[in-house]
């Protein structure tokens, strides 16, 4: 078998990581070879990464990082590698290597969105993990995907479900596509609760162990939001073809109900390597090291309705989605703002839904046909999220 | 649309009166035409069937039944059906009508035999409600499937489920089927209360409105051991790799892991007509009067391992596999004496296992490769059980 080759943008993060442990373990190591990785700041887990995976080509968030990276290379005796680049165009070369037959998109946020896009374009098979992206620029990623013939593989547990329910199936024959929701950690809470959450509250995520952005979004559901809107570009439904089921002990991953009623489940035991890998090797099926699912020892599993008055970024995010263009790149940065003001504890959470509600109410939706309309209302929705956030926090002091 | 013609064995049982219900709805009545019908010794339903049917053929058990057919006919003033039929030949007939590209074979216990063997060596599609078939002759029925290129689609829902579920799977990338069980009336009761069953009370189905005989199999799991035989036959997967988890709400009507540990589960409303229409359908799914299923609504799913204690007729299913040759054929004869004195008060609930297990003790396993071999074991296991049960039945009257 000769190993095909992958890079990963994000190979720190949660999703990255586990890239190379499925990597490492998929064939005995022997179906992928990693050559090329992209981090942000985590020089040191960056480090001990090229120093197992030995890729030719890797990029980091600034020269000052790459500088750093090259200082704990020397430290710990490893050779660099051939190339050591920076900034987005680091990131692109990473994603457009020509020696990739794979990318993983795993990078956080709107900052992989061009580099995924150049993936794409090139012809790479993308394993998307970085919904924000979809969210952003569906449009032009489904077309770029298209129109090279590159696969673009959900890295997500949701809608990897849905790839796997909906492999035997007739796109036609599909009535509706479900998304499991596990509620997150206010599931059970009350407003005022919500209203007055820390943090540490907000971060202690019932089932999946996730970063950060993700794990606030799981909180506010703001996360179920934008899979939403991420299933519509990935299998082509409408807004009210999708719908969300909380699913408390996230094992349905998600289902999807076809035309003469019958309903198909996919299940797995809560480890992203499942999905990983699976977009890896798709179509093949290859035997993975996980537990075994045993519903028998789980026992029960629960289902309810989403509330869509606790958790007001659930409708936001289908009001994006109906509204079209750029409003759901605007509804992402206004997100993105949010959660990283409340990360700061600048913010309450329940004001992260105010500030997207306020920058969708003043933006006006745009065709979002090219990269500098979708750039332009991300800025302008960052502008507008963070005067809001200002006005927030000092709406916050003066209570204080 | 021009209708494909169909005939259904056992049309006046509970998959027969669904099947009727699905062909008078299904693309408005235009898909099906229903050319043929065989019924047992219900007249009165037939002569209903007939009067809305009008099929050319009809076939009951005896000519005796026949003439009372005739008799109910003219009182209702409806005209008789060009050919009317009876005993087994009667049922090949129906089973092999020139006319009919569909037969749905829903004849109770071993009578479908025959005649299911001889519409799948015309190569017609077998929707296939009687699994007692497969049970006695799995090999002869495959065989003639592959000979003759018939399809065979299983109604049984658990099957139904299965065979959904493996749509979009390569068979070399399954790792194993899992059958759900209600786990019957007797899920929750204790050996004593089971000793002491009624027929009243073993016939209290929690989720499923069936046929007597189906009902009592269901009570003492012997069912679901029928159900392991049939899926062998159907999907080519050993006992080692057919799995039964008791799910008491019937929702997942079953389950297949793959390779990678994923897990695919059908769902559905428990309704016969789903798993009917999918089997006259397939590939193609048609929209379905039937109500969506609401996770929501029902809460909660429950899981429970199987008690091979309390539920002897599993293993002894499993056994019989193992066994193979005639030897699920002798299990199927034995059960169905056994389930049929149950029936009549002469034997206990929980005698019917006991029954089958010195019926198995005292069988010699040969090879199933003719339908006379079959028919020779099953004769030979029913005479072992009436043996028994008289037995049995004497004991009972001495410890009364």
């Amino acid at each position: 078998m000769t190993p095909q080759g992958i890079t990963i943008l994000g190979s720190t993060g949660s999703i990255g990581r586990n890239t190379l442990r499925v990597v490492e373990t998929l064939d005995a190591g022997q179906r992928f070879r990693v050559v090329g990785l992209a981090a942000g700041r985590n020089v040191a887990r960056l480090a001990e990464q090229i120093e197992r995976h030995r890729p030719e080509l890797v990029a980091v968030e600034t020269e000052e990082r790459a500088g750093e990276l090259r200082a704990e290379l020397a430290r710990r005796d490893v050779p660099p590698p051939r190339r050591v680049l920076s900034g987005e165009a680091g990131l692109v070369e990473v994603a457009t290597h020509a020696e990739a037959s794979c990318v993983v998109s795993a990078a956080v946020g709107a900052v992989g969105l061009v580099p995924t896009l150049r993936a794409l374009e090139a012809g790479k098979r993308v394993a998307l993990a970085n919904k924000e992206t979809l969210v952003m620029a569906g449009e032009l990623m489904t077309r770029a995907a298209r129109a090279s013939g590159a696969e673009l593989l959900p890295v997500d547990s949701e809608h990897n479900a849905l790839h796997q329910c909906l492999r035997g199936e007739r796109r036609e024959e599909v009535r509706r596509l479900v998304l499991t929701a596990s509620g997150g950690p206010f599931r059970t809470k009350g407003a005022a609760e919500m209203e007055a959450a820390t943090v540490e509250e907000a971060m202690r995520h019932p089932t999946w162990n996730m970063g950060a952005k993700i794990t606030i979004d799981s909180a506010t559901l703001m996360n179920k939001g934008l899979e939403v809107i991420e299933a519509h570009w990935l299998f082509d439904f409408g807004p009210d073809s999708i719908d969300i089921v909380v699913h408390p002990e996230s094992i349905v991953h998600s289902m999807v109900e076809l035309a003469d009623g019958s309903v198909i489940a996919q299940m797995g035991v809560t480890d992203m390597r499942h999905a990983i890998q699976y977009a890896l090797t798709y179509p093949e099926r290859r035997p993975c090291d996980l537990p075994q699912l045993d519903l028998t020892r789980l026992g029960a599993l629960h289902f309810e309705a989403p509330d869509f008055v606790r958790f007001p970024c659930l409708g936001l995010a289908y009001r994006a989605l109906r509204e079209g263009g750029t409003q759901p790149a605007a509804l992402n940065a206004a997100n993105e703002e949010a959660v990283a003001a409340f990360l700061d504890s600048r913010l309450r959470l329940t004001d992260i839904a105010r500030v997207i509600e306020s920058v969708m109410d003043a933006s006006e939706p745009r065709p979002a046909e090219s990269l500098s309309a979708i750039l332009d209302a991300d800025a302008q929705a960052r502008a507008g999220a963070r005067a809001e956030i200002s006005r927030l926090c000092g709406a916050v002091r003066i209570v204080a």
